[in-house]
């Protein structure tokens, strides 16, 4: 048995889309009759984004808080501010943010129509509903958030980290508008745009395998070489090709390896961001990945990308042991790379010694 | 303003996957409750994939006579065909078979909820109603048919070979099944593989760009070398890579440039298939795809496919006229390569110089 697999249906790609947001609103809004609901990484709080948005009467902006990755009780948070706004459902959910505005999104539009919390959806094939009708406009690239099957979630009472993985949570449009990124901090731009360029060494490097995932995978890994091994990985033309080698990377999605599981450690343990401790994560598994290793290495700093040591000094002997079970619990990743004696490898001590090399 | 792209929604991929057809068919009976129309490529017609089928009572099995490529009045005939024998719109049209194949089923589906002629349809977003659901199950490799959003149609009395461009006529779903090519001919294989690489690289080295069409034309030509220039193209890795090719050169629809309007021209003059045609428009074109003309030959070679020359020897004066006026008819894709003055360079000596040395 082979798994089906949604794609986005739609997308749009090109410089300045954004402007086609309004017509695609207007559709949505004669269909059904209601507002629309449109949620903004907070970073645009104070900047001009929100004014560029085709925002009508019986419309709301939701700021989403991203200080931190997205938890499943900031999700019931949301969608309870959702209802209250919100006399019905809305017609249309529009996400512009990185991922973790894009899978609050994806989350909130499971939850209006499906009964329960956040974290009852944790987990495959869970969400029994069709959610509302949701559009991503990507203003970060590298997660893939914007064509993927999940939405990653922090369950923080249960210490897991699990999304909704459902064909109801991919997006029913894409818009993608390289322009949006223009004005991301170039550190931030290279640790989302890694995400890319790990997810799909990863996959392309493990046991499991599926020739179409390899193939996209491919081509997202040689377009990240091209735009971070460049002279300038912000340049217009990068600009362009960070968004669609997130979005093949999206459409690759296979088993990963060993660098997400330490970046998992990393984030459950001191609530890091995915992007930059997948970073921290390579950097320590030289031996495990040794070309991607060297080739990270360079583009860090080819793109004068500061990484500052020492994230795992220091640590109190708890914390050893949480950065540790975050990472081992990840065990199909693990043994997709080394097989399943993993653990001949990453013993505890190995593991501990490699946190505290970052 | 750019456009909209509509992506294929669901895919399988993998050996065997024509297994879960049936699951697939299922569905669509117990939501829509009417029979399943299966069209098979004649060639089909005394081989044993028919008793594969998932064929219920009621459904029907209709062999499409692809001798020829797919005209307008034959659509017409096959329309009136399902309407008799069905008493209400089938639940599902299933196509298995090559580019003609899907093109034919893409057609009457849509046929089926328009009133009129196919001829009626031949342009751009003509069709107005939501067609049958259809599920395309490719048997040969390289049209892109199982995801491109037209279906190419002769009209012998208009001398017109132009497609349903629609959303509508995109599949609601693949079913990529690389053991279904096995069988295929060898020349046929490779005549049609090549109509990927070709269509890709005509896009690569045109002037009308767009670079996600670009990032995904890039994989398929090297997945397209990859198969063609290995030893054996037809090994189990190089149908499922073929396969994919095909799929991801569909999905980067972009603009050719003059291979496909040499191949136009021997199709209407000469009523030759599409990916035989593109190979012999290959063979005289070594001035304006100087690499890709040597690569071809290469492949050629170390594939062992024959490509008889003189195709287009010994034609009477009229003949040559019609193949003149069949290439020169498509300047958009002329100009794509050679700029608004491609006349230029292609005259009619020229034109016809180039179709006496295939």
């Amino acid at each position: 048995m082979y798994r089906n697999v949604k794609h986005v249906p739609y997308y749009i790609f090109g410089k300045g889309s954004l402007a086609q947001l309004g017509e695609l609103v207007t559709e949505r809004r004669k269909a059904v009759g209601a507002g629309v609901f449109f949620f903004l990484d907070h970073f645009f709080r104070d900047r001009d984004l929100a004014a560029r948005l085709p925002v009508e009467q019986g419309d709301r902006v939701i700021y989403v808080d991203v200080t931190e990755e997205p938890t499943t009780d900031y999700m019931d948070v949301l969608t309870a501010q959702v209802r209250e706004a919100a006399p019905s459902l809305p017609c249309c959910m529009v996400a512009l943010g990185g991922g973790a505005t894009m899978d609050a999104c994806k989350a909130v539009a499971n939850l209006m129509t499906n009964p329960g919390l956040a974290e009852d959806y944790q987990g495959w094939e869970l969400v029994k509903n069709p959610p509302v009708y949701k559009i991503a406009v990507p203003t970060l690239a590298g997660t893939g958030s914007e064509c993927s099957r999940t939405c990653v979630l922090s369950n923080v009472q249960k210490r897991l980290k699990l999304g909704m993985n459902s064909d109801y949570t991919v997006f029913d449009q894409v818009i993608m508008d390289p322009e949006l990124t223009r004005s991301v901090p170039r550190d931030q731009f290279f640790y989302t745009g890694m995400d890319t360029y790990m997810h799909c060494f990863e996959t392309l490097t493990g046991t499991y395998r599926n020739r179409i995932v390899d193939a996209l995978a491919e081509k997202a890994v040689s377009m990240c070489e091209d735009i971070f091994l460049s002279d300038d990985m912000m340049s217009e033309v990068n600009l362009e090709k960070m968004m669609i080698a997130s979005y093949l990377g999206g459409m690759a999605t296979g088993y990963v390896g060993v660098v997400h599981p330490f970046s998992a450690g990393l984030s459950v343990a001191l609530h890091m961001r995915h992007g930059i401790a997948n970073c921290y994560a390579l950097t320590v598994l030289d031996d495990i990945y040794p070309a991607q290793h060297a080739a990270f290495m360079h583009m860090l700093e080819r793109q004068q990308v500061s990484l500052p040591k020492g994230v795992c000094r220091s640590l109190r002997e708890e914390d050893y042991d949480v950065l540790y079970s975050g990472t081992i619990v990840h065990e199909n990743s693990l043994s997709n790379r080394l097989g399943p004696d993993f653990k001949k490898i990453l013993s505890k001590a190995n593991v501990i010694e490699r946190f505290k090399r970052m």
